[in-house]
């Protein structure tokens, strides 16, 4: 999967800029139409999950419509309108029409002290509350006695939905992208994923083979993930490897974080690409802290999904603010994280479990035209060749049905695209099979069932 | 368990002080003497087991009795006296009255060269000879041709006795504190650990609740532990944890020498609680030398039993000699030690192996109090709380009925107190069971019943 | 097995010596040539397979025979003959009696122009081709538009050879060393080996008691291991141990390269070695590139074998030239190498996995006469003893039927004679058995008979 780095950026940074301006929540118009938004460029199937369906420990939430929500003075001067930011109204604020005395409403409202310039982004789903939020400066400047608050809100029964697309394979078995989508206008966390999941997606499509079946899922933070997986249970035993996508656009390094269970071949694809691109420091453990990689974490799922970021949550001054907009989100990071995603694609689809046809003493190579003719001088690279004669033995040596490439390559210190190719010469010359009929192992797919 | 460190320092050192003037050995009335003085505080039993009685590959000895023991010139001047200290006998020394030439007194005598004024301790149990012990200098004035030897002891039949205390808790598993109690009047080695096991026994008889059952044992080092692994190798079976206690009055820091298993539970609770105190680096591997460990760690029982000392055998000079005294042991130092052993209990009794309710996806915290209510901020420390909202999320995660309270505060970092008030809040909320029925784990038991 | 290093040096020299001027390839009369010599020293058993046996996944190829060859100028003038060196002649090549033009003469010629004054070593055993070695420096002389190639040689059907000696011992288990021999005037790579070996041999046969039954293979590199293994599976279910020897004589450091498995017992002993000779700095990770333990550790075979060399192939400039004569071998780097290699054999001839007596609680070591009479005292090295008081206690503890010797030192830290010496004390008094009625561990054997 090739592409031009500085078109791709560009195009990645139109689609969040396209975005940003919708006022998503969990639930409502907004989440609608980016969905809708999505949907214009790949085949998403768009789910709606009633009001009050249970889902695991949870429910489906009320739905939350936003028709409008001011802070006035009593004489009628606008101080804060969300039609200046959609973070000034606090998530799923129930309706609030009156005069609000000053030391009532600071109970309601939320700053950052010490970035006074910031707007914070809050949400407050399950507490039948609301408020807003503020520069820390425009707080400074409430000194009237009350305002007047009116917040122009709907909780009633409605629909949670979320957007599915699912790319055939040539096995059941499945690799999950999931992107968050329920922040309003905070660009990199999360639009930069969601462009970025549309231009994967895209090329996927268009690719000429898939040995896995992709499933991308957008749907809004936890809650969406809980509905997914509830409804999709026997989905989970097929996903083999999964990353959950986020804040991909700033300019800060690729950053992993493990899942739970820590070594598990998503895990160690990642880390292969990350220390490739000089990055190995940049790989955590697990934290059941983060996002929806917390729930396909939890013990009764276990699933092998990490999380994949630049920057991660909470750790760049922007996060949540209205400091993460579209100038904090580059279009060379976008790209970046794309050609990321599409070799850590290329490697998961190349990756498998070899087994030799000739397992006892080493094959000859000779007259299968893969062995020097001339014996006794060093073996050594070949410049026109995609691997090496080492390259070739440790493939041959190892092949016995236990080890996959990756294993192969991480034991023999060659890059995986050298064993990959390597692996690939002998199986034209007959001397290699595929050990696993489906594209997991098996030690993977019994973690995955249970 | 609270306590008055200054208080409880003195009372310790009381004991020890009552304790050091008797005349103890492995047999005879100075033991009972001891076992007495034990049992004014502790409801003990005292057990006796006849001479002769085989016990595992040895044989209870003969019990040995101590009428006086001097040294004297042909004039009739006493150079040596047990009267003035009772290391002076080499014990189990049989019966001499008679003029002994100075060349074959000398095989008898037993100095230490190097710190000239000390008396060292030395024993011959099983060797059927006599001797004594003095200081180099009291040595090198032993100028007469000849001096008579008055050794007026007794080894007859008779028998083995020990102490024993047992606090039945809610299950049949048991904790073992091992205690020797043989050695005359060394007061670090070891008078210092039975003054310690007596306040520590007296806290668990008053202990609201025990999960184990607690079981204290006070006997003479070697023959005494191989006595009462003969009589009770069904009691093995039930032994959970255990500790041979020694050595933990001098001002050195405590140290512990792991079980032959090297990570079973209590080596990894003493070393949390070491590396809790900043004393990380005093854990150290099983060695098959040094007290009763050596019998419990025998492979045939193989107990998790470590050892716990402040300065171990062997590393202060006073050790095995008459500097081993009143002085040596420090208040301080012994309540200090008790303190570790009562953190060491609270931990035992605390941990276990939690069971989600809810293993599939997160629970909802909020709805159960338990969550913050205003989403989107970063998850910090509630000064208020015992547990942060992270500490929460780990031991949700880990609760697949495969780790243990410890296990969890190990991966997540947290300290085990948090965790464990954690869990008491997830219990609270209906969301975690115990997923061991007893409170000892599985994989624990199965290894003790071999 | 001791011996005189000054003399065991200077007579395994002249095995070199003996051995250097026959022209020797994979088959033909050099290799029986140099099979009889060995046969004159030990009882060699001299096979023969004939041309075209299918063995695995190759064919004995045609048995070559060299009369002659040289290269001469068109006026007769000889350029080069095999005559001076038998590098001369490219192995296989087959027949040649023409004038050959110098363009055309030049992409059958072989030269180092790194190392002008050396003639490399080059073979072609299955390319149907023709050339000659030679230094750069006569390289560059080679100025005239034509030269007379005269190659008298015959590719016809006959036999390989290959030479076994079995040494039978009181078990099945085998020990195989296995040496190449199929080069041609190279002194470490490998007439080197082929010395060790004849008096390794000599030494074993000698032996009062063999466990292991010993088995050397002098065989063609690669085509010989292949033919052997394929006439032998049977016997290779019964290799406990193994060790390719190559360039045993070069004046660097002994370097081990482990087997597959990496921690075979083999693996662990020779490390051992290496370790307590200051040279645990040269034990390398498994390398599918070498010599015939790339056939041994075939995934198929997957045998405990490693490679045992001074400097190892390839990285000595000298490596497959002339320069590797009988100057570059040293009669003290062959006594040295052959000294540890008898260390080796008995190391491997006295490792065992013991069983105690009495396992639960310590045997009474004192009615035994195992344990010092006067007790108190710390316990420390006996000069006079073999082994201390500690490493007792260590093989005491560590005798339940599941640790070697081996696995004793190692966690002791005791060095493994001491070990073993306790062992042998213990066994005398009573109180150890071997676990393994066979030498072998269960573990290995199941390992190697898949």
């Amino acid at each position: 999967m090739n592409f031009d780095p500085n078109g791709i950026g560009q195009k990645l940074h139109r689609h969040v800029s396209a975005l940003f301006p919708i006022f998503r929540s969990i639930t409502g118009e907004g989440m609608r139409q980016t969905l809708a938004y999505i949907g214009e460029s790949i085949p998403l199937q768009i789910r709606q999950v009633p009001t009050g369906t249970p889902v695991l420990d949870w429910e489906v939430p009320q739905e939350w419509t936003v028709r409008g929500a001011t802070l006035r003075r009593l004489n009628g001067d606008v101080v804060l309108d969300i039609a200046d930011t959609n973070l000034h109204l606090v998530h799923y604020s129930h309706p609030v029409d009156r005069v609000v005395p000053i030391e009532e409403l600071q109970a309601h409202l939320h700053s950052l002290p010490k970035q006074p310039d910031l707007v914070p982004y809050r949400t407050a789903y399950y507490a039948n509350s609301w408020g807003f939020c503020l520069a820390e400066r425009q707080r400074q400047a409430l000194t009237d006695p009350a305002y007047h608050v009116s917040i122009d809100t709907e909780l009633a029964p409605g629909v949670l939905n979320y957007g599915e697309m699912v790319l055939p394979g040539e096995g059941p078995d499945e690799v999950l992208f999931s992107i968050h989508c329920c922040h309003p206008s905070l660009a990199n966390d999360n639009l930069s994923s969601i462009a970025i999941a549309i231009e994967l997606a895209q090329r996927l499509e268009r690719r000429a083979r898939r040995r896995f079946t992709y499933r991308f899922l957008f749907a809004p933070g936890t809650i969406g993930a809980i509905t997914w997986l509830h409804l999709n249970r026997e989905v989970t035993a097929r996903i083999r490897h999964g990353l959950v996508l986020s804040c991909l656009g700033d300019g800060g390094p690729p950053t992993y974080k493990r899942s739970r269970r820590e070594n598990a071949d998503i895990d160690r694809y990642v880390a292969y690409q990350l220390r490739a691109g000089g990055h190995g420091d940049r790989v955590r453990p697990f934290l059941p802290y983060g996002y929806d990689e917390r729930q396909y974490c939890s013990p009764g799922f276990d699933l092998p999904v990490g999380c994949l970021t630049r920057t991660p949550n909470g750790e760049y001054p922007e996060y949540h603010t209205s400091a993460d907009d579209l100038e904090l989100v580059r279009p060379e990071a976008l790209a970046d994280s794309l050609a990321l995603l599409c070799r850590l694609v290329d490697m998961i689809e190349a990756d498998y479990v070899p087994l030799g046809t000739c397992l006892h003493g080493e094959p000859q190579l000779g007259r299968r035209g893969l062995y020097q003719a001339i014996g006794g001088q060093p073996i050594g690279a070949d410049p026109s060749s995609r691997f090496d004669q080492l390259t070739l033995l440790w493939v041959i040596n190892q092949a016995d049905g236990t080890h996959s490439l990756l294993d192969i390559a991480e034991r023999s210190g060659k890059p995986f695209a050298a064993v990959a190719a390597a692996a690939e010469a002998l199986a034209a010359a007959g001397l290699l099979n595929r050990a696993d009929p489906s594209p997991a192992r098996a030690s993977d797919r019994q973690a995955g069932d249970r």
